[in-house]
């Protein structure tokens, strides 16, 4: 007999069925036992008359189980309005445990509150069981979704970059070193020198949702050592505002789609609306948020070059409150904040952009240097001694279309998006400095 | 003006357009100069007559040109039945050189033949620019579209494991080791543990396709360092019989897929027909392949306890001709060839298998063992202590639904779709021991 899910339940009454779950409650009255069986799909409770003769083995396997068990249940599925659960019960003919729980659990996955936060960590796999992160995990996996049927339809590439290379992606950076037969390697920070190297490739578009490493000894609650990045590349552009219409465009798709299926479980299990997306985001160069930020809120930034972070939240605000908002784009970074592969214009303008959402930054992109000479000054400008990246270099020898990208943070996505405060309650598995396992 | 492709030209018919694209080819004849422009989409001829005065400065430009340099043009798109190539031709008004190439390429781009594998390699982005490898990339896109859109509707959850970890997946097997603020970490060789804390966690199905690393110094045609996976785990399953159906089931849609949207073009420029999945695909019980081996094919195989090379090109001949299948489950392998997390029936045979597509393994498959005592058991039968795999062994101390799954190497399959002799030709960058680079 094959197994039914407790979603599929209600085409199957008065008749055998077969159904597994976890043990969600049990209650042991005088007269009657119930369980209360959860599969993921819903809930449905089970019921056993004790005096009956032929129920006495399934009152003993009830006397004798634990929360959190599994069992597999045969019985009727019976229409039962006066359980408040769907209006029906099951009784079974069966019980098999399938897998005995230990009785007492070390952490409470029914209140998220009565437990500590590295506690429920350690114990990830229980944690994962509540309700509401079961949600974010659903929404994460139909976040992806939307972000890739987006790409699909717009004939994007999906690309694997290697994570293991001989040089960084970023000097200066701290990286993962490793021993790889003797040679020095390291783990990739950021796809980005192989997503260009697919624009060297004539590949036209790609994606690539995929782990970055990042070896910094940061204890905040927005760090993390190993990121889930969500990275595109176009090429044949003519500005980094195509980049910009692009990014805005399949943002747009992600939000659009999100809110329509999700909208109303978000809004009952984490009390947060999904943003609305239909207005313009609005487009602010770097010099003018400076200006917003002295003449309109009295504030000066910690840095000259580039947005502190009480920056980010007062032009969130202001986005939100002038252009109703929840996404803003600050464009044209100083170049002394960003990294030599940026196209800077004939001004010395930067052409990139961060795109903050509810106050915090989500993404930087930018058009891409992809003349090989101006490439090799700009290195140089860096302070970087260009045969280090001569490998980087030469994908810009034979041609090489104009192109630009931009990069976004899985985990920061969804902790603006369910406004989580913490990025290791928006990671199946979090890795952080101090944290390792499980 | 905003670019348009070349694939799209046909609307554009007597209009201006701007258009970018690499330098495909030049012929620089006496009256008349052509540009073959290529951008991924298609190709398209751009038509210079030297005699007009109005030409002089676009004449001088192509004078200077450089193969796969690209360029960004403006011009008249026109009906020229007489041109071979689509048609239609674009007589210029501008020619603007994005990138200039090096005029000599260090791989003959056109002919893959004409330079070594290794070199090519070197280069690999240059090698990208084949239509082959455009094709096999486009390919590799479009399959795991069709996995992924096999799982969206079956209700599968997307994870991201960690690749990072205190400890090993797989005892005794060979990983990179890293140094991880002063702790011992190494990098995952397989989501396995992981995707089974998802079932723990009561996630009922999962998918990834992410890395995994391996420290093997291997340096046959099908094992590198850095492995793209596809993973699935299933939960509240009965048998192992119900991984293989919904493996077969999966197979099919992809393989249906493809056929359908590509089968023609693979079979244009890999003169391969991808294969035809109509028939269930035959179960043979590892004993019964023995068996065949030494009564049909006279033959006794390196290993007692698994399936050497020969074997598995013997046993897909046997399933093509008896089964008129590409595709054939090799079932219930001994135990001593197989990992401590299987399950065993209650008279020790293994609820294993692989899967073998045109002469190779692409799969393994099981039901899991996920009753902790058992499962301590058979650790430290395996002759591991059990201290080593607490945090592993603690996934099933709660509840854990009956659960089973299987793994693909994403570049293996792609191997065998093509009929590509070594995995270094099917991975977008290949990792070897002694191949690090670009």
């Amino acid at each position: 007999m094959k197994n039914i899910q407790i979603k599929e339940l209600k085409e199957y009454l008065n008749k055998e069925i077969e159904i597994q779950g976890f043990v969600d409650n049990i209650r042991n009255l005088q007269y009657v036992q119930f369980i209360i069986l959860r599969d993921g799909t819903g809930k449905v409770q089970i019921t056993i008359e004790k005096s009956e003769e032929s129920n006495k083995e399934l009152v003993e396997i009830v006397d004798n189980l634990t929360l959190e068990s599994t069992v597999k249940i045969k019985g009727k599925l019976l229409d039962s309005p006066k359980v408040k659960l769907n209006g029906m019960e099951i009784i079974p003919t069966s019980i098999e445990v399938t897998s005995k729980s230990d009785g007492e659990l070390p952490i409470d996955i029914k209140k998220k509150d009565n437990s500590l936060r590295e506690t429920r960590l350690d114990w990830r796999f229980l944690d994962l069981r509540r309700e509401d992160n079961k949600l974010l995990f659903e929404c994460q996996t139909y976040i992806e979704h939307l972000m890739r049927e987006y790409w699909y339809s717009n004939d994007y590439m999906e690309i694997h970059t290697p994570k293991i290379s001989a040089s960084s992606a970023e000097s200066g950076a701290e990286m993962f070193k490793l021993d790889y037969f003797g040679q020095k390697a390291c783990l990739s920070q950021s796809p980005q020198f192989y997503k260009q190297m697919a624009m060297s490739a004539g590949f036209n578009k790609v994606f690539e949702i995929g782990p970055v490493f990042r070896a910094e000894n940061s204890h905040t609650s927005y760090h993390a050592t190993e990121i889930e990045m969500v990275d595109c590349e176009i090429s044949w552009i003519n500005s980094y505002e195509d980049v910009i219409d692009e990014e805005e465009a399949w943002i747009k798709y992600v939000f659009n789609g999100l809110k329509e299926k999700y909208g109303e479980k978000i809004k009952e299990l984490f009390n947060v609306e999904v943003s609305d997306t239909t207005n313009k985001f609005p487009r602010i160069t770097f010099e003018e948020v400076k200006k917003i930020m002295k003449e309109k809120y009295k504030y000066d930034g910690e840095k000259e070059d580039d947005l502190d972070r009480h920056e980010e939240e007062l032009i969130c605000k202001y986005a939100k409150k002038e252009y109703k908002s929840d996404f803003v784009f600050v464009t044209n970074f100083p170049y002394s904040a960003r990294s030599f592969y940026v196209m800077k214009d004939d001004n010395g303008i930067t052409q990139t952009y961060d795109l903050l959402f509810k106050g915090i930054e989500i993404t930087s992109g930018a058009q891409r240097e992809h003349r090989y000479d101006v490439l090799e000054k700009q290195i140089k400008e860096k302070g970087i001694d260009p045969k280090e990246l001569q490998f980087y270099l030469d994908f810009f020898k034979y041609g090489c279309p104009p192109h630009g990208g931009f990069g976004v943070g899985l985990a920061r996505i969804l902790m603006r998006i369910f406004e989580i405060d913490n990025i290791r309650e928006a990671t199946f598995i979090y890795r952080g400095p101090t944290r390792l396992n499980p």
